[in-house]
């Protein structure tokens, strides 16, 4: 995905930015037709909007253009289903008892701002509401995808991502940190790229899956180079940041996933994925560069080589 | 339902206690599927197991009866969906920032038992494995009973009626508390009655829905009474009980929805489920009466002989 090997996209891209749009109001209409009330309503709206960076929807989206060359309604539906389950995983995530965060998005977290039992609240709404929205779209393989959705998002994806998570302090290695990541950050992305497929009808493919796999490994080890730019670390931020823990296993992780998420994109021939994954990456590594004295005060000397050559 | 206008059910309450036994391990069998990780697993399992009364299996089982004859592998899964769907919530608000209810069914309630965190995940594990139950069932029908599942547990309905009790802080009125009543307790059994009727190919009637109100209305203002003879009461259970705040009025709201559900059941030639609400509310009326003193301390003289002739 260097710039030299990508498909050019501006069409693409451009066209990806009035989606977001219709995305947004499509997440409203969600939310009203599963709340009335209009007090909790606007927590569940708050918890949702505005949009984060819609990395999931946007994954679907391209995933349509690339298999049928068109972002259909079915498509709709599924991009809102994991945009809302996504905000629910945050939203319990920022509780006092789990991750205990008082910012999301450059605003107050959920609880910050309404108060904790709303916020488990409503977080248990949109999880319900995201399978509302799931079971709207209109597709012979519905049963498939709801199975999907909920292995990868119940007690043996997401959810046991989380528990191992904060069950872990600082008792971890790498390998436990990537498979934390696989769960809690790569299944919703695995549900994005394989349930678009069967949206679109294509035959089931493991490389969907696995490709699903190193977007979210490689998403994620990128955000972790990130976090430590931030002003500040929680012990527990420390314990499970892999660049903190063993900086060269942390990065040949990274290169590796980069690498088999390349060799997966040419073999499907997601000119539309990769196309958005590029802008998406480009954009973080470009701000990871800004920043990479900092990064690099946490790395040794030797590991410092390798890292620029990635950013 | 009084004894003397039932049918004869002993064989039918007989055989539902070998159900209780398939239904435990059915349960069991459904959180495996749904987790692996033994720890983890081992937290769905106390929150779940060993049962309660089973009020919304045995509801599910005694519909099958009467309309089909027949208690089959469907009616199963729409049992297993809502009494594990009914654990999430007994865990979810059971939580400090909720009803921070330390004791559970005779034993510490899971967060008590386990942790805040722990809780929360595990209670969202269940969830999402009752709506993996849920899609179990092999029905033409399936996409309306998901429906009516989501419609009857989110933010439209239990959820909402948790929102509500909660927000209330001692400003309620009666008809305020019988709302709440519908939505945080009748619109499970509402699943029950009308979800066990959908599997069984009934034409949808309003009559299955309303009956589904009246029974939960009725178990909950039972519930009531019952709570009035414990120990102690924190000043939200005060606020919220309808026979501290009017007890004239939550009387009369007692006999209103047992009447309307006399007259449902018999419109319906309900049998099976006849029986087994006698079986229940007999046992629950036999335990109000031996502690009528402690109920009838709460409430004024000229109620009392009413209530008596009820109890």
């Amino acid at each position: 995905m260097g710039s030299t090997r990508l498909v050019s996209a501006a069409h693409f891209l451009s066209r990806n930015f009035s989606h977001a749009d219709m995305l947004e109001s499509e997440l409203k209409r969600a939310i009203l037709s599963s709340v009335s009330h209009k007090e909790f309503r606007d927590i569940l709206e708050y918890a949702v909007l505005p949009a984060g960076k819609l990395f999931r929807p946007r994954l679907v989206e391209a995933m349509a253009l690339d298999l049928d060359k068109n972002f259909s309604r079915d498509h709709l539906h599924l991009a809102c289903a994991l945009e809302i389950h996504h905000a629910y995983t945050l939203v319990h995530d920022d509780l006092p008892a789990m991750d205990n965060d008082l910012i999301r998005r450059g605003k107050p977290s959920t609880h910050a701002k309404f108060g904790e039992w709303q916020a488990i609240l409503a977080g248990d709404a949109l999880l319900i509401n995201s399978f509302e929205e799931l079971m709207k779209i209109n597709s012979p393989k519905i049963r498939e995808l709801h199975r999907l959705f909920s292995w990868c998002t119940g007690g043996k994806g997401l959810i046991l991502g989380q528990y191992l998570d904060l069950k872990s302090e600082g008792k971890v290695t790498t390998s436990e940190i990537l498979r934390i990541h696989e769960l809690k950050t790569a299944r919703l992305i695995q549900v994005a790229i394989a349930g678009a497929a069967m949206i679109s009808q294509k035959k089931f493919s493991r490389s969907f899956f696995r490709l699903g796999r190193e977007i979210g490994i490689t998403f994620q080890l990128l955000d972790d180079l990130n976090e430590l730019t931030a002003e500040s670390l929680s012990a527990h931020e420390k314990e499970i940041n892999p660049f903190l823990l063993n900086p060269s296993q942390a990065i040949s992780a990274l290169q590796a996933s980069f690498t088999r998420l390349e060799v997966l994109l040419r073999k499907e021939k997601l000119t539309h994925v990769n196309a958005m994954l590029e802008s998406f990456f480009a954009g973080n590594r470009k701000e990871l560069s800004q920043k990479s004295s900092v990064i690099f005060s946490h790395i040794g000397v030797d590991l410092q080589i390798e890292l620029k050559g990635f950013l």
